[in-house]
Order: C-alpha cells, then sequence, then structure tokens
C-alpha cells in the first residue's frame, strides 16, 4: 500500500504533518505537498509553465517533495510516474471544514479529485477548527489524525466504490467526545462576502472581498449538519456534476 | 435584463467580444473580465489579496471592466455590487471545448458556477476550435455567438431552474452545417498527460505537464459525443456533487 500525502497549505503545515504520522502505519507514505498556501484555490492544472520539485523534511524528519504547482499538480506529478505506483491519495489535513459549496473551490478537495480522475482512490479531510475555543492556540490535529487513519484504513480493507471522492469533515473535539462516523450528503453553504472598497495612498481603488466567515444551512443528514452535532461528516462526491432531472426540463424547451 | 459577460482568456480575447456582441440585444450588457489568461485555473475565490479594478474598451470600443482576480473573482465583484443588479451571468466563449472532467478545472465554467451559488443564473459556452480544419486562421467565433444568443435568449424566456449552471459546448462548423441542438450529460474526458522532465540550464530538473491534447469517450447521449457529432450539447450541472448511490454502499461499511 503505497499513500500519498498532499494538501493545500502548503508542505510546512501542521495538518500536513499529522496525516502523514497517521498513514505511516498503514504502507508506504510518500508526501508530496506545495512549497506555499494555495486554500481557495479550486482544480488546477498547471500546462503554461514548468513545475520545480525540491527534497525537503516534515518538522519530524521525515522525507517530503515540495513543488511550485497548485495541489493538484502535486498530485498529477508523483501519479504520472515522478515516484513509484501510487494506491490512495490523502489530502489534508485541512485546519478549517470543507462543507457545502466549499468542494469546488477547496484545494484539498480538488487535490483528491485529481487523484480520482487519475483512477486512484482519493480522500480529502479537513479539521473544523474554526470552532477552536480558544483561537489563540494553535490547533490541535491530533484527534482528526486519529479519525483520518481509522478511516482511510477502512477504504482500503473494503476498496473504495468506482469514481468515488470521499469528502471528510471532522468536527473540532476530542476523540472520547465525538459521537460517531456518518454517512452524509454535500449540505449548503451561506456565504456572507461583501465588498470592501478601499483607497490606497496613491488614491486609487482596490477591493478586498470581505465579510464574515461562511455559515450554513444545518439540516440534518448534510455535512454541515454532522459536524454542527458532532459527528464526522464523511460524503462521498462524484465527478459527474449533471443535473439529470434538470435534464428532463430543458428537453421540454425545443431548442 | 441586464447580463454580466466573462471569461478566462482574458478581456482582450476575441470569444469574449464575440459572445458580449451575441448578448447586447438581449438587455444591458456588463463586460468585466480578468486582465490576463486564467485558462485550467479552476474555482478560486481570491481572499489573500485586494483585486484592482480597471475600465478598458474591448476592440469594438464597448467599454469593459478588467480585474487582476480570477474568472470568478470577476463575477463575484460585479454581484457583490461593483455594478447594478445582474440578472444572467454568461462565460466565454472559450476556444476549446470544455467537456467530461474538464468542467472542475475549466475557469469558464466555475465562472459560471460563481453565479449560481450567488443565486443568478450561469451559462458557460465553449467552442470546440480544437477541430479548426486550419489551424493557422484564427478560430471564427461568428457560429457560436449566434448560438450562444439563441441559448441565453431560451433561458431568458423560460427562467433557469433553480440552482443549475448550463454549459454549452458549441462544434466547430458553420450555423448551417450544425445539426442540432441537444440536451446532454457529462462524459468522460482521457487525459494524456504525460511528465516531461527536463533539464535546465544549470543542471537542475523542471517538469512540463505534457503529452497529447485529451480525447473523450464518444458516447451517444454526452457532451462528447454531441460535439462529435455535430450538435451544440447543452449539459445542466449543479453544485451538488454527492454520489448518493455510494451513500448506500458506504454506510453498510460500519464505521
Amino acid at each position: 500500500m503505497h499513500i500519498l500525502v498532499t494538501n493545500d497549505d502548503g508542505v510546512q503545515a501542521p495538518g500536513l504533518l499529522a496525516l502523514s504520522q497517521a498513514m505511516r502505519p498503514l504502507g508506504k507514505v510518500t508526501v508530496f505537498a506545495p512549497d506555499r498556501n494555495w486554500s481557495a484555490s479550486g482544480h488546477v492544472k498547471t500546462l503554461d509553465r514548468p513545475l520545480r520539485v525540491r527534497e525537503t523534511t516534515l518538522i519530524d524528519g521525515y522525507p517530503a517533495f515540495t513543488s511550485d504547482g497548485a495541489p493538484s499538480d502535486c498530485v498529477a506529478l508523483p501519479l504520472l510516474g515522478y515516484v513509484d505506483k501510487v494506491d490512495l491519495v490523502v489530502s489534508g489535513i485541512n485546519p478549517f471544514s470543507n462543507i457545502g459549496h466549499d468542494v469546488t473551490y477547496s484545494g484539498t478537495v480538488t487535490a483528491a479529485m485529481e487523484a480520482v480522475i487519475a483512477g486512484v482512490p482519493g480522500i480529502a479531510f479537513s479539521l473544523a477548527s474554526q470552532d477552536n475555543p480558544s483561537p489563540s492556540t494553535p490547533a490541535d490535529f491530533a484527534p482528526g489524525a486519529h479519525i483520518a487513519g481509522l478511516i482511510a484504513q477502512k477504504v482500503i480493507e473494503k476498496g473504495m466504490p468506482q469514481g468515488v471522492v470521499l469528502n471528510v469533515n471532522i468536527p473540532y473535539l476530542s476523540v472520547e467526545s465525538i459521537k460517531g462516523l456518518i454517512i452524509t450528503r454535500q449540505g449548503l453553504r451561506v456565504y456572507r462576502d461583501v465588498l470592501d472598497r478601499r483607497v490606497d495612498p496613491r488614491g486609487t481603488p482596490y477591493y478586498w472581498i470581505g465579510g464574515e466567515e461562511p455559515t450554513g444551512v444545518n439540516e440534518e443528514g448534510t455535512d454541515v449538519g454532522a459536524i454542527a452535532a458532532g459527528y464526522v461528516s464523511i460524503t462521498p462526491l462524484q465527478l459527474d456534476l449533471t443535473n439529470y432531472k434538470a435534464m428532463d426540463v430543458l428537453k421540454k424547451w425545443k431548442f
């Protein structure tokens, strides 16, 4: 079992270290992660420039590859042959949840998508540390890493259903306080972005996408609802985005 | 009817000009597009830096806004209030088809997704000019623009089903040669990427994601099949990526 570990926060992120440590008992682990933070970068394939790969080490001394490509490039390069055949790709642990509409923006999730497009099972792990009760202390990834290990082990044992990307979100709780692991559907995000117009010292306006943190529609059975209720949310995603019901509606339009 | 026109190839791309011209008879048109090419950039939300907006004009003198943000930022800024309320967002015309797995990578498609997440109908238009029989001559966007006009008009007339992103792919044919417009499902892409390792003048390796152009599984009823058969492909996409069938499989795993 050869497991590729990546993320979208960069090779020195504590969530990557925790995830790679959780995977080591399960097989051979290769770490291949971006050299910088790519949060909210979406699904990228870098075709207009070449990519560099550098060898480095994680804080605990474990060897890692790092590249100036996007998270999905950090999956594509190894799967195209930079390393030996990979059996499973895990991405994360993202320090914030990736729920609802976040999935198409998320570098963590699109890295797992990239694996599945290449025919390798992919799992994205995110920790809802936005719920950290003491935000000034660094997030503790240990409970999340423990859960990630359990889920990866189950996937290895059972085999991933064809074409499925697992999107796992873990509540920010101790292992004992987590109520369980449930299978969910993608919920609804409520973004609260606002246009924040400012003027630079030279009198020219510039714009931040600002506003409060997104919330979600807290509905039972969804990723949003599971996290809010203290459960680990496991959502199987697919790469077929077709809205089959809408096909019937459109067919009546008579183009 | 206020129509926002954007793309992922940049404000000076001929496909954007053609699309904006096709929309002008249908309502008030605002053009807001990236200041550079963002192909294969995916779904981006720029939160880590402010964005600049500049006024410019298209080749035909029509006014346009351009920003250093990604295509989805060029939808977010206007919808967050940079311009008056928008009723429809159209993106394109991309000079190459966006079919199968392309949809999550595509700046053209994710710009339309951004609109739908914000509650505004979104349509992505792509022209299969990779089939241009004389690749040295510039692609002719006129037939594609004509088709885009017809489809946008129909959406305005009928109203878009809730939460649907329309992904339109137009074969590279004259209007008379196009066999019709059909509603399709997302097909399967076959990527033929290879790792192309080179060594720079200073002896350090670098890597291109190289290989031949992707093909597709030419199956009836899909976007791939429609284009290959000379039809305009209209695929309704959704933002719920849940694989509902796989939920049942996973529920039996007993975590």
